[in-house]
């Protein structure tokens, strides 16, 4: 496996070609002429391999080797092949570009599997180009709706549909059911967080993927002038505002670990230098990976806010807009994954997911683990991305280890 | 004086109707069409009260009695005639209504003045149609520049310069000297904050115009994906800056008034949902009556923040870009207008501006005061600008006595 660092380096530079910004970067999106090259070209480089390859009907690239005892059971790795806007070289493809390299590795080292081991290049997560997202897992699990996307456009106005169609793609046939073959799915994806570097960590076996509620958060107090208007008379909505993001920060913190809050966003009218605030609006989104902490953190902050509110004077407004539960990956698969790495003797962390990823679209369906590679300083979905291809190779070694023991052995 | 409800309603209105929105309010800018009718309309009406009238150069437009006795001592009422962009009835003109109301008045019951007795309608204050605040008052202390208007223009990309040839003016020569005859200036003028009415008082006598310093403070922290960065990972902007904002208000009030401090305006990057803030701008504007305290205030804030943002790990820049001083009123003649109050009865109190006004101009050059009266739920710059006639008539009863006191008694 010594040749790993520089094959997977040449794969991630191959694929990121299509739709390589000239300032760096790469910005793929679903169904772009930059997407559908950099399908073909992974299709062709499928079919160098020898691999069984076909696309699904709204894009998804499947291809891989066909089992010689259990043709009814397939084993499912990959990643999306799109990316956000001027993006880096690793979210999606990287785990694209292991399952490629491990399938063609197990096939050269071993022949063929028992069962079927496929590589999935999913055709969208993001939700960068139109307003949905997890369109390729959702399909392949045949949760997307059509009325979903029906009346959807990009930003320059171009519907979903018609650009879907000049893909060469359509819609998934309504009769269609969830294929009974997949039994399971891994994915490898960069972290996006700080967790594995902070920790001096290569491989992340994740257990589970937070769950997360988004909450937009209006204060409403009185607009004044800011010269007249003494301090024991105003209904100051950035100072309540204020008062209370600091407030959610220290219950958060109190909390501990892996509970995280983010105020994100805030919005003040008139927002004018000599006026005093009589409005002003933040987002909050808080994550963890327990549905139980997630409902009693809720309930607390959102007691604590009525009660600054109440003792500030001023109007409250709390809408929780985004509820998604947290999903458990699978225990056996991640069983399996932690112990390849103690196998192969991979400098491994069980953690938590942050983020959201089409395992979790998956995992109510099919048995699901992922696995994590650090990411420099935490960064991701900006040019600046990058992996050591030293921990980008040990991803891949757990990858291999995990797909042998699910596909070739008994 | 019983009609005098009835007289300043009346003006008010006849004013407010140069400049009279169709949807309510009043928008008067400096130089426009219904700015230049209004002023003619005003010399019109002195004139056919037997005013001595004359325009300076840029506009301001005087008329009123000459003196019997000192003929090179005048005294000097009057306000703004101009207004902000859907304004109210009351902001500006009512000093310049109260005014003509007054001089007619002492003309009509005690004759000819024993020093000149002047009513100006000052050309500009509000600074709404051009970048440039004051141009009136600072043109009859001579302290507007040519240099500072001359190539600015408005939102339209009208010149002032233009703008003031269109209606008649021109600059101010450059050897004109601030007018030696000038002895007091006394401005009546809407509150324009809610003290007065809370309190139950009709007048405000006005001791001092507050010092106001603008601040930008930038905090400048790391950007970090909301799912995947533990909260000890972070450098939340938005965090330090509610910390920070929290800090400032209780320091305020714990000095108590006259000091106020207002953030009134945030601006954060990314400002989006699911990414922790790298970076948050506020303003702070803080105002006193004392140049002491303004110092000593900004030098336990600007501590007190440096320390915030130490503990918290975030870069911090504050910018002053506003410093002005503090412009105390002429204490002899405040002197003279509570005096007045008292002999007359009115239900008033002394008091500081928290706003800028025209005073503060005068103030330097001319012994000056000003006269409050209140704003409904300290409500201006707006249609719904309003004080109740009754007040009105009290403010314009304290002038009355001022003004007789100080031009017609030896």
């Amino acid at each position: 496996m010594e040749e790993l660092n520089n094959d997977i380096m040449q794969l991630l530079e191959w694929l990121g070609y299509f739709g390589k910004d000239p300032e760096g970067g790469v910005s793929r999106f679903l169904y772009s002429k930059e997407w559908l090259e950099a399908q073909k070209s992974i299709e062709d480089w499928m079919n160098k391999e020898g691999f069984n390859v076909h696309f699904d009907e709204v894009g998804n690239l499947f291809g891989g080797l066909q089992g010689t005892k259990y043709q009814d059971e397939t084993v499912l790795t990959g990643s999306h092949v799109d990316t956000v806007g001027n993006g880096g070289l690793y979210d999606g493809q990287y785990g694209i570009v292991a399952g490629l390299l491990a399938v063609k590795y197990l096939k050269e080292t071993y022949g063929k599997p028992l069962r079927n081991l496929q590589v999935v290049s999913m055709a969208e997560e993001e939700g960068s180009r139109f307003p949905y997202a997890f369109w390729g897992s959702k399909n392949i699990v045949c949760t997307a709706k059509r009325e979903e996307v029906e009346n959807i456009a990009d930003f320059d106005g171009i519907a979903f549909v018609d650009a879907m169609r000049d893909c060469g793609f359509d819609f998934r046939k309504e009769s269609t059911e969830l294929r009974k073959d997949l039994k399971t799915f891994v994915e490898l994806h960069i972290e996006q967080g700080s967790v594995l570097e902070n920790e001096k960590k290569s491989v992340g076996v994740v257990h589970s993927i937070v769950g997360q509620r988004r909450f937009t958060i209006e204060v409403t107090g009185e607009a004044n002038h800011a010269g007249t208007t003494p301090m024991n008379y105003r209904k100051d909505a950035v100072h309540a505002a204020s008062v209370m993001i600091s407030d959610v920060m220290n219950r958060t913190k109190k909390h501990g670990d892996p509970l995280v809050a983010t105020v994100g966003k805030i919005e003040v009218k008139p927002n004018v230098v000599n006026v005093v605030p009589g409005y002003a609006l933040f987002t909050m989104d808080i994550r963890h990976t327990e549905k139980e902490a997630l409902v009693q953190v809720t309930e607390e902050i959102t007691a604590s806010l009525n009660t600054i509110a109440e003792e500030m004077g001023v109007g409250l407004k709390i809408d929780m807009w985004m509820d998604a539960d947290p999903v458990p990956m699978d225990k056996r698969v991640v069983e399996v994954v932690e112990q390849q790495c103690k196998e192969k003797g991979l400098n491994y962390k069980l953690m938590h997911s942050g983020a959201g990823h089409d395992a979790q679209i998956f995992a109510p369906f099919v048995p699901s683990a992922m696995i994590f590679v650090p990411s420099r300083e935490g960064i991701s979905h900006n040019p600046a991305e990058f992996t050591e291809p030293h921990d980008l190779a040990e991803g891949v070694k757990a990858l291999i280890g995990t797909l042998y023991k699910l596909a070739y052995q008994d």
